[in-house]
């Protein structure tokens, strides 16, 4: 078996506070979402900004995407590591993501087959972070 | 609202080979895993080995987190960005999960009130990269 560092639970780290979580948020402008499509995992990269408590991204307009967004509980994640050091942190929020485009404003469920031409190719995402947790990495020895 | 950059979608970016993605994977050791739990999407940032299509990684004794992974589909993504040029790649997986570990060989099916203390306290999880994609990541123009 391959000698594999790995990364303690809260006892072995340091548990971040919410208000480091929620600063920490704020410093950086790439991160992941989370969400479940067609019953699959999916994790998504994405730049965002972080402002009062809401996450911003923009997604490209695919309905199968902005269906799968609009409305659902969406997880993100941003972190920092370092290889050489095996340590860094990582914040993680759970909350309810709302596409805003004008495409949504007078249809705001979109369907699958929804193809029309007219509108905003692009849409902003809105995630209200409700649940934010985070933690400093350090892997443990190999 | 706040001017964002976007990632393209395929048509914009440049759609990795999986030869490539697959060799990509195996060039970083820091990768996060996409799963849905309690019905939520949740993503865990792991240490990893990828060596002949399975990503290897290591999970704390955890039995809420080991029954979820535990044969269930998992997304994995690594990725590379350059927050100054906006670009960088991910590689996403999607595969089956199996948790290798003394005490799952005489209990495959943990279930939630499995408190036994015998047995290791961490285990492997095996990640069979089953579909494998990636893409070149290029932020368009703000």
């Amino acid at each position: 078996m391959v000698a594999l560092g790995i990364f303690e639970s809260a006892e072995g780290n340091t548990v971040l506070a919410e208000t480091e979580c929620r600063r920490l948020l704020g410093t950086r402008a790439f991160g992941r979402v989370g969400l479940t499509t067609g019953a699959l995992p999916m994790i998504m990269p994405v730049e965002y900004v972080y402002d009062q408590g809401v996450i911003t991204f923009r997604t490209e307009h695919d309905t199968k995407l902005v269906a799968a967004v609009h409305g659902a509980v969406l997880a993100f994640e941003v972190d920092a590591y370092d290889a050489e050091s095996g340590t860094g942190w990582t914040v993680h929020v759970l909350g309810r993501a709302t596409v805003i485009g004008a495409q949504y404003e007078a249809a705001p469920m979109p369907t699958l087959d929804d193809e029309r031409p007219v509108g905003p190719r692009r849409h902003y995402v809105r995630l209200h972070c409700e649940i934010v947790s985070g933690r400093r990495l350090a892997s443990s020895p190999r």
